[in-house]
C-alpha cells in the first residue's frame, strides 16, 4: 500500500527529529519565548522581507484559521471566502463558532474572481438593508487553494486592491504555501506577500513539519493577540515544539527546498497518469492532482493505492486527489506507476 | 542557570524521541486514523480499566479543558471550579468564549470543599431566582490543584456523589495527572478514576510528552465529540504526534515510571530546602513545592536558579514554586542546594 | 404620502390597545408569570390543538429564531436554510453569532425543495468527509416565504419527513403566519402545524401586535427554555406587555380576523397592479407582492407611496415589494390606483 | 393583594399609552426611522447635555448590557463588576453567552470600591502572568445598585479616573436610573453622567415605559452599533414602541417627575417600616428597601403583600426588599401600614 491521500502521511523532515532530539534537554521557558521560537520568527521575518513584522507560531490549520479571523474582525463583520474554501466547508464551522458568519463567492478551479468580489462589495454597499446584514470585513483565499490552483500574482494585487476599496482586509490561507511558491507556475515568491495581503500563515504540518503554522502579520498583530491565541486553546506550552521545527524549515531555505520535491514529484506524477491516459479533472501546477477514475477501477486501485475520494464526477466516475510531499520519492512514482 | 520553573521546562522522554524517528517514514492516515493513536487509546483504556469507554487526544490543556466543557454542557449552563482553578484565572476566559460562565467557590490549599459544594448547590437550588441564572452543570477540579494539593479518595467520591445528586458532572482536569498519581499520598489509582468521576484527561505535556492531553470518557464520549474537536481547532492533521507518544507512554507504564521520577526529585527539593530553612507556604505531596522567599535574596538566586514568581507574600517576600518533572536529576538539585 | 413598505408600518390593533389600556394598573408579577400571559398561552395551545404544549413569548424576529435555533441544535451542528432565508440574509448574523452555521439550499420563489434538501442530506451522509463538516441538526422555513410563497400541505409533509429521516428537527419561522394561514391558497390551518413541524412561532409584530412572537413547541419545549431565553436578552420584564396582546390576538380568532383583511387587501392590490398593467415578479398568494418598476418611473413613484425596494431587474428596471397588512383599507388601495 | 415585589409591577404611565393610541394609526418606518424615535433620541441628548452624543432605544436590560458590553469590549476583554452585579448573577450567564468574562470585586452595600478597583488593576498590570489571562477592558456599575444604594459624584469619578488611566471604558447601568436621579441623596443630574462614564442607559422598564432601555454614548457609538443591535435581536421592527414612549418620557421632563414619586412613597414606606419597627438590612436613598422578617411572620404577610425574598439573613429571619414605583400611591403604602 503507497499513500497519495494527502500531504501529512509522513511524520516530520528527518532534520527537524534531528534538531528535536539534540535540543530535546535544554531547559527552556515556555509559550514561544525560548530562543528556537525567538529565532525561528527572526528568520521567517527576514525570509518574508518584513523584519518589523510579527511572527506567531499556531499549531493546524482550522485553529489558525479561527483565530485570525476572529481577531481581525468587529463583532458584526463575516469572511467572504468561495464556496470551496475551507474554512466554510472542511472545518467543522470553527468560524461561525467564534461568531462570524462565513459569506460565499462561486469558486473557478478553486479560486475567487476579483471581479465578482467586486460585484459583490458593491453591491452590498449599495443595498439599502446593508445595517440588517453580516458586513464583509476580511476575504480569505488560500494558496494555493483546494484544487491545487494558483492566483497569480496581478489577480492577488486586484483581490487585495478591491478589498482594500471597501475597507476589508486579505487573509491569505498557506497551510500548503510552500507547494504554491516552489511551484514554477507562481509568479513572486514569499517574500512578495507582505505586499499582496494583510495577514497569511506559513503552513508547517503540510510542509514538513509533525505539527505547526506560521502567521505572519508584515503590518503588526492585532493588541494582545497573544491572549488571543491562548484564548483559542492554541499556544503550546512547550512553544519549543514549533519553534524548533520552523528554525530548522528556515534555516538554510530547508522549507523552500523541500516543498519543490513535491512538486517535481507531482511533475513524474502527472506524467505516469498521462502515460495511463487517466483523464485530469482539471489542471493543477502544486502538489495536489485530481482525476476522474470509473468506480470499479477505483474500488480495484483503492486496495493498493490509497487516494483521497474527492466528489462524485457521473454515475460511474468519481474525482479522486492524488497528493506528493516533500516526502514522496521517485520510486513511490514507479510503483505507483506499475499498480495503475 | 537551572530551571524549575515549570515542568515543560525540557522536551520529551528519549523514548518518546527515539519512537517518532523510528515511525517517521511509515505512512499513515491523519486525524487519529493512524495505528499508533488507534494503539494508544488501547492502551489507555486498559490501564484506565474501561475497555469500552473512548479516549480523543487532543494537544494542550487550555484547548481540552475548553472542548471538553463546551461538548458536556448544555448552552444555560456553567461549569463550577475554585476561584483558583485554571479555567477560572490563566486560561484567558476560554471558557467563556465557548459562551459558559465559571462560576467559582473558595479554595482550600487549591482544593474544592465537598460541604461548600453542596451548600452552593442547595443554595442554588432553593433560590426563587434560580430561573434568571446560569444553572450548575458540571464540576471542575484539577489533580494535582494548582498548589499541588491532593483530593484523597473519600473527598473525591463526595463531590462526585453531591455533583451527581444536583444533576451535574464532575470532570478532573488531569494536566498534571501523572505527578498526582504518583505521590505516595495518593490513595487511589489511574484505574479507580473511572468511578470517580465522569471524564478526565491525562495530561502529556507535562509529564514526558511534546504535546498531547488524552480526555477519557469511562462511558462514552458526547455525540460526534470528533467534529466538536475539530471545530475548536484542536485536531491535529498528524494525529500520529500524539499517538506515537501517547502510545509510547502507556508501553510498559512509562508514564507511571517518569511521574515516579519527579515525585523522587520532589523529595529531595523538599530536603534541600528545608535544609536551607526555607520556610513553606504550604505542603505539597505532588512536583510543585510553594516556598517564601524575601525579595532581595529572591532577586539575586533570579540570576542563577529559574523559578516561578507566584504572588506576593508580604511586603518584603514573596511565594515561588519550584516544580521538579520526569527530567529532573539529582545533580539538578544537588546544584540548587548549592546556590542556596 | 402612504406606505406599503412592509406590514409594520402601523401600531397595534385597537383592541389590543384597548386592553393595554384597561389592565395597566393591574398590579402583576414580571417575566410571563401575569395571568394574561397565562391565559395567551392557554388559548394559543388550545388554538394550535396542542393543549400539551408550550408556549414561550418573546419580541421579534431575529431574536426568536436566534434562540430557538441555539436552544435546539448541539454545539456542532447547524441550521438548513435556503439561501433567501431570513436567518441568512437580514438577521446580521444573529444565528451565527450563537455559533451556528447557516447551511444553504437554493430556491424556489423563496421555498425549499424537498428534492433538493433529500440530495443534500443523503450526500452529507455520504460524504467520507462529513465529520470534518457542520452537521445539519435543523431545517428552517418560513412561512411565508421572503418572496410571499406558500408551501403546500403535501410539501411541508415530505420536508419534515425528510428531516425526520436524516434526524433533523423542521422548524418553522411564522413571523407572518397568520397572512399564510388566511390564504385561500393554504390547504391547512394553525392546528395542523403541531403535526408538520417539531416548532414555529407565531408572528405578532407583523399580525396587529406592537411586538411580540409566540413560539410554539407542540412536544415540550427544551430544558430550561426560560433560562435560555433570559440568556438571549429576550426575556421581557413586563411579560404583560407580549401577554395582553397574545391574550387578546386569540380571543375570539382576532388573529385569524385582522389577517384576512390583509389578504383582502392584497387582492385588490393586485387588481389594481395588473389594471395599470404593472408586470408582476412572481405570483405571491399572500400580502408581500412583487412587481417591476421601470426606474424613473419608479423614482417619481415614491414621492407618494412607499414601497420597498427589493433587488435589481435589470439595468433600467427594479423589483419592489408592496405589503398590505391588518391595517390596509380599501381607501388606500384606491388611493394608490390612483396615484400608479 | 398589594404588590412591593418590584417596580415593573404596573403597566405604563398612563400618558404614554394615550400617546400610543394617539399615533397609533400614524404610518411610520421601522427600526427607529420613525419622527418619534428620531425626536426621543433628539430630547434624550437636550437632557443629558451631550447633542453630538448617540442614542439606541433597547428593549430590556439583560438585553441591553450584553449588547453594549459586547460592543465595547476586544474579544480578549472581560467586564468588571462586583459580585452582586446584576451581569454576573441575574442575566443567566448573557454577557459570558457574547464570549466575555465578568471579573468579580467585592461589593460594598451593592457598590465598588474605587480603591479596590485600582488595586485589582495594579495588580492586573504588575502580574507576570497577565498574558494568559482576561483583560480587564470596562468596569460595569449600576445605578443605584442592586441594594439601592448611591455612588456619590466624587466616587463616580475617581471610578471613571481608575478605569481610564487602565485603559478600561466605564459603563453605567440605569434600569433604575430615574430613582438614583430623583433621590435628594443624589449630588449629580442626568446631564453630568456625560462626563462622569464614557456609555449609560437610561432604563424605561421600570420608570414608566411598558419595555424599553435608551442607551446614550456621549462621545458616539462604536461603528456600526445597529447591525450590532440587530445581531443581538435587540432590534424591535416597531420603533414606534420605545420611541413613542422616550419621546413622552422625555417631554416635560415626565421621566424625572414621576422617578420623583417613587422616592416619595419610598420616603413614606421607610416611615412605615420604622414605626412598625422592622429592622433595616441597609438604608437605601432610593425606591429600593431591605428589610428583616422574621420567618414565620414573612410567611402570614406574603399572603396579603407582595415583596421580594432577596436572602437568608439567619435560621430564622429572611432579607426581603419592598420596592415603590412612579405608580405607588399613598393609599398604598397606608394599606401596607395597616396590613404590618
Amino acid at each position: 500500500m503507497i499513500l497519495f491521500r494527502c500531504d501529512y502521511g509522513e511524520g516530520a523532515h528527518p532534520e527537524i527529529l534531528r534538531r528535536l532530539v539534540e535540543t530535546n534537554f535544554e531547559q527552556m521557558d515556555g509559550y514561544g519565548c525560548d530562543p528556537y521560537s525567538e529565532s525561528a520568527r527572526r528568520k521567517i521575518l527576514q525570509a518574508c522581507g518584513c523584519p518589523q513584522g510579527e511572527v506567531y507560531l499556531l499549531t493546524g490549520g482550522t485553529q489558525t484559521n479561527a483565530t485570525v479571523i476572529a481577531a481581525m474582525l468587529h463583532g458584526y463583520e463575516g469572511a467572504v471566502a468561495v464556496e470551496t474554501g475551507h474554512i466554510g466547508v472542511h472545518e467543522a464551522g470553527a468560524v461561525e463558532y467564534t461568531g462570524h458568519k462565513v459569506l460565499t463567492l462561486p469558486q473557478h478551479l478553486g479560486k475567487m474572481d476579483a471581479g465578482e468580489l467586486a460585484d459583490f462589495l458593491a453591491a452590498f454597499d449599495a443595498d439599502p438593508n446593508k445595517d440588517h446584514m453580516v458586513w464583509p470585513g476580511l476575504v480569505y483565499i488560500s494558496l494555493p487553494t483546494e484544487y491545487g490552483t494558483l492566483y497569480r500574482r496581478d489577480e492577488l494585487s486586484e483581490i487585495r486592491d478591491i478589498a482594500h476599496k471597501y475597507g476589508l482586509l486579505l487573509f491569505i490561507d498557506g497551510a500548503r504555501l510552500g507547494y504554491a511558491l516552489a511551484s514554477p507556475a507562481c509568479d513572486y515568491s514569499l517574500s512578495d506577500l507582505k505586499d499582496l495581503c494583510d495577514v497569511f500563515y506559513i503552513g508547517g504540518t503540510k510542509v514538513g513539519a509533525l505539527c505547526g503554522e506560521a502567521v505572519v502579520f508584515p503590518h503588526g498583530a492585532p493588541n494582545h493577540f497573544f491572549t488571543t491565541v491562548k484564548q483559542h486553546g492554541a499556544l503550546l506550552a512547550k512553544g519549543r515544539l514549533p519553534g524548533v521545527q520552523f528554525d530548522t524549515l528556515f534555516t538554510d531555505n530547508l522549507y523552500g527546498r523541500i516543498a519543490e520535491n513535491a512538486i517535481a514529484r507531482a511533475h513524474d506524477l502527472v506524467a505516469v497518469l498521462k502515460e495511463k491516459r487517466i483523464p485530469f479533472f482539471l489542471e493543477s501546477p502544486t502538489n495536489q492532482q485530481f482525476v476522474i477514475l470509473e468506480n470499479t477501477y477505483m474500488e480495484r486501485l483503492s486496495k493498493e493505492v490509497g487516494f483521497d475520494i474527492w466528489q462524485p464526477y457521473d454515475e460511474t466516475h468519481t474525482v479522486v486527489r492524488f497528493a506528493t510531499s516533500w516526502a514522496t520519492t521517485k520510486e513511490q512514482i514507479e510503483r505507483l506507476g506499475a499498480l495503475l
